[in-house]
């Protein structure tokens, strides 16, 4: 079966985590991505949260890379020339979706604005994403994860009771916005197969963390609670968090009495079984006197014990996994979420597409490109005369002194 | 401009977060979205998070199912019933999409399930959203954002520096996967357009955490490197992380040469702009010696102090909200991030849809629905008429003792 994004090509000039990640799904979906990368070294990310000694080791670029760059070819174009930005124009007067992260303005100073591109391009979907978004005073504010993680609360509620704010590990804010340009991106192609016309989608950091946070933001506009950070508990019922193991942690939550109970006899009938714990009500009420009586009980046990007992119960058990653990669990891949990507005698893992689909799935068909790899094929698949690809190498559209490789 | 998903129908069977989020979002586009819902008492998340006197107050569901179920109506079926599952299928007949998320096999003991269904509406496009999807050991254990926020290695880096694992304090692996839903269902979307054909969807917790976690896995894959919690810090460069002000905290963010030294001199240039702490490798390496140096000056400052100064010098800056001033903060107002529903007299703010259209923009036609409001009008719509509609009640199809409110 064709995939859906079969023939539908996408300018990519976005960098780092968000919008990289979101074009790698489009790759995913069949679309052939184009990522236009500086001639000075390329994307950041390609050096990102690595030393340069490992990175050398590694033999090509860094994990987080590798991780959203899937699926592209890469072509390097010098914007600071008025030759490169003659040739993203006339690339982007050939594509179907554009998609850029630089701050606000900048793509205007290049002439490759959506107004400029759609006026010779209405079919074109194109997509700024910015961290506080084009309007208002935080616009021009420059802005990653952690400083909307700050900025939208999420840091406010995570972290130790009374103790001080934490961030959530991982780049969160970033990721979940790569799903909102996807959505985004395919919404306005589903719109073009109706009309023939393209339109402008935006989305932001601040918007995904926004997301990511309505159901606090509705509590307080609603009641005017304020919630602050738990530990690994919440709100909503008890147990319902972290508790230890002789060798690490399990979560276990119980919210219903039902549950609850199966979950007394599974740890320890005669201290949990109590009147006192039967309702769900009483159990919130009594967290701080309860939760060290199952914290004694659990830590008799190893994790393993633990998941044992309690998923035998029909209880809602899960382990602290550290990233190797979680890297290596068996039922990540059971479900297909991992794919197995081959070039010559190696076999490297990528995590897969995000959501599979019975007849059009996600695939990998190359791994990260090399930077500027793919220029001159690019430049031809897009109509280009050899002569015209040397005479802009002359005058430095993709970069001055531009090493290209293997063409 | 008519919206992307005018006369698509949505039968929606999901209760809490993440798919209710995603059901929600393709209204937002214009979809009729059908909510299913058990006659006794409906979605849980109705009254989840909140007590039972706090909801008297508000008179209505919980701020969360209120952050989730906007542009919906709402329908009561008993699935425990014959008639009630001839019901749902016969209106999975007439829809376009259906989305769910019961556990592994629920849907086939109701005769809901994707082969039976595709069957006779072949363009169905069919979502199935589970825990740790529908196959491998985990399927059939019970979990929640929690859960897989320890499977998935996301707590094991969250929390303090060599303190216990911390929780992010929002639901951000449901929300994340709401989008992940919203995306394949597009994505299947636009495939029927070309072939008039549906497809199965799925996706999971699994699937989602693995997507924000996906750098992580992949550095432990190539490097084996494992991760741990650093508070507000990362190790991608210094400074970068949260630090203290005489009224809170600040996020202070300057990983090139150049952005350090604007911020060396907007804080305290005698003791920041020196040669030890010129490079970023060296800012790295001397992270233990130079953190508090820096927390030592901005703890003579107010946060909006440190804004003022640190955004004029162009360094990446940022305040710790907490849930109110996030909430209420201008700039989700500047972008459009916040819709406000009129409703009679009052107007209620609800976080927009997470991204923008030019041309068929997300938006809110109405609130929460009451549990199963519109049964009656969504039964005739569908094409029952109102013999047939009593037949099925007394069939106990809505529910025993129904009280069908407003009709």
């Amino acid at each position: 079966m064709e995939q859906v994004l079969k023939n539908i090509r996408v300018l990519d000039f976005s960098r780092v985590f968000a919008a990289p990640d979101a074009t790698q799904t489009l790759g995913d979906l069949g679309a052939e991505v184009v990522k236009i990368e500086n001639p000075k070294g390329g994307d950041d990310c390609r050096y990102l949260g690595i030393t340069s000694e490992a990175l050398d080791e590694l033999g090509g670029p860094s994990p987080s890379f590798r991780a959203f760059n899937r699926n592209k070819k890469s072509i390097c174009i010098d914007l600071a020339t008025t030759a490169g930005q003659e040739v993203a124009r006339s690339l982007a007067l050939k594509c179907d979706v554009m998609v850029n992260n630089f701050r606000p303005g900048t793509m205007q100073r290049f002439g490759l604005d959506y107004e400029t591109l759609s006026a010779q391009n209405p079919g074109l979907v194109y997509c700024d994403f910015t961290a506080y978004g084009s309007k208002g005073d935080l616009a021009p504010i420059g802005a990653n994860d952690l400083a909307l993680q700050a900025h939208s609360g999420l840091m406010s509620i995570t972290g130790e009771e009374d103790g001080d704010p934490v961030r959530a590990g991982s780049a969160i804010i970033d990721l979940h916005a790569s799903l909102a340009i996807v959505s985004g991106v395919l919404a306005a192609l589903l719109h073009r197969t109706k009309t023939g016309r393209g339109q402008h989608v935006e989305t932001s950091l601040l918007m995904s963390s926004a997301h990511l946070m309505s159901y606090f933001y509705q509590d307080y506009w609603l009641t005017g609670h304020i919630h602050r950070p738990m530990g690994t508990a919440n709100h909503l019922s008890v147990p319902n968090q972290a508790f230890p193991a002789t060798d690490g942690h399990v979560i276990i939550i119980a919210p219903s009495d039902e549950m609850w109970r199966r979950c007394a006899h599974a740890l320890d009938a005669e201290q949990l079984d109590r009147p006192e714990f039967a309702k769900a009500s009483d159990r919130l009420r009594l967290r701080k006197s309860l939760v060290p009586i199952i914290a004694g009980i659990t830590s008799g046990f190893t994790k393993q014990e633990l998941h044992n007992r309690l998923s035998a119960a029909k209880v809602n058990v899960s382990i602290v996994h550290d990233i190797s653990e979680a890297a290596r669990h068996e039922q990540l891949e059971a479900i297909g979420g991992i794919f197995h990507h081959h070039n010559g005698s190696t076999t490297r893992n990528y995590v897969a597409t995000p959501f599979s689909m019975s007849e059009t799935p996600g695939e990998m068909r190359s791994g990260p490109p090399e930077l500027g790899l793919d220029t001159d094929d690019v430049m031809r698949n897009f109509g280009y005369e050899p002569e015209e690809i040397e005479k802009l190498r002359s005058q430095g559209a993709f970069g001055r002194n531009e090493q290209t490789v293997g063409s």
